[in-house]
């Protein structure tokens, strides 16, 4: 067990190395635009799919092709590419200091009502790796269809704090 | 009838006292996030949804189940545990300088028009609160469906003045 | 040709120019909201429609009733608006210095996968006009209806310099 000192909170880096958790590269844009821009404190992403090497990881609606265990992961890999943007982009995330806006839209059926527990795919990586301290609000919909078929887009604003 | 000092306008918690509002208690976050978080002067709020004692008021789509007054008055009733989220964060809703943004997102199916009343629904309440110098712009789109099954959810950004 | 000062970059509105595009007239709210307010440095515009002259020119789904160029055009128009609102809220483009949020918001069926192409409609004319390095972060989703019928919705949210 490591001891800590207790005035230095630990990191998000060292979040991320304790839980074994290995960042994947940036998504390529789909198209004319970039995967981040910084106005003031505030650093707007892009919004990121559950894309793995270049590929859809998942492709289906949640509640219809897709489990909620499926939509949840999918939330999980989406959100992990926006932390590797976040990174790329601020050079590591301990700058950031609060995450301003989480979105989470799901490609759904009219009936679904699970949204919820989808979206806590994103929400628990984000306080497993910021701290319960520096959650998020959150804006969750069911959308219709989404790039390339994904089931999950996630949308990020972060805070960032000059070190 | 109040006399009133024309150089002091008349602010949001008088206003919402005139018009016998009563605003709700703050809703419950149903995952891992918070209600509202501050960046700068921006306060960000999580997605409000019409409901009532931590019940949905409201289940079934605009068009569908429900008709065009349900929707309005399930915008309103959105806004108002939005309100309510604002002031318990702020102290006072006399602090909201402007409102931001407004997002209305209404669970409609495809041939769905009337998404301006309804969201007006949303915008009325917060022009009778903050006045009509205050009017925010909006978003308002019709999704698939939204978290418990409700026909609406209500996005907030609201500025802060510092008093 | 224009001999260009090459410490003096070409703004929007002189590219504005050189590419023929005349902006027309900022639309008129459909509700209770105003078309932009500013807070700090960024300007939150309210969601833009492919209206001309306030009446809309496409109504239908991207995918459905409308094909991918539709679409795209449906979504340069509805960017157009916002352009014009921003220069009517801002008095000149030029002192537009970032572009921090573009949300485009597709009406489709759930099988629609085009999104990214769509979307370029509305970032290429960004492009265009403000430059290859002051490209936005890029939000896209399917959405079920929009308001008027029409197949596409713009969000914007720019960054003010002061000049």
């Amino acid at each position: 067990m490591v001891e800590r000192d207790v005035a230095a909170p630990i990191g998000a880096e060292q979040l991320l190395r304790e839980l074994g958790i290995e960042l994947p590269s940036p998504p390529t844009p789909l198209g004319a635009y970039v995967e981040a821009v910084r106005s003031g404190d505030l650093v707007f992403l892009s919004g990121m799919l559950p894309v793995v090497d270049g590929k859809p990881k998942f492709v289906g609606r949640v509640g219809g092709e897709l489990n909620l265990e499926e939509g949840r992961r999918a939330a999980a890999i989406a959100c992990l590419n926006g932390l590797s943007v976040a990174r790329a982009f601020l050079g590591s995330l301990d700058r950031v200091s609060a995450v301003a806006k989480l979105g989470v839209y799901i490609a759904t059926d009219g009936d679904f009502r699970e949204h919820a527990k989808v979206a806590d795919g994103a929400s628990e990586l984000l306080q497993n790796i910021f701290g319960t301290e520096k959650l998020s609000p959150r804006i969750v919909l069911g959308v219709a269809s989404l790039p390339l078929g994904v089931p999950i887009e996630v949308e990020l604003v972060v805070e960032v704090r000059n070190l």
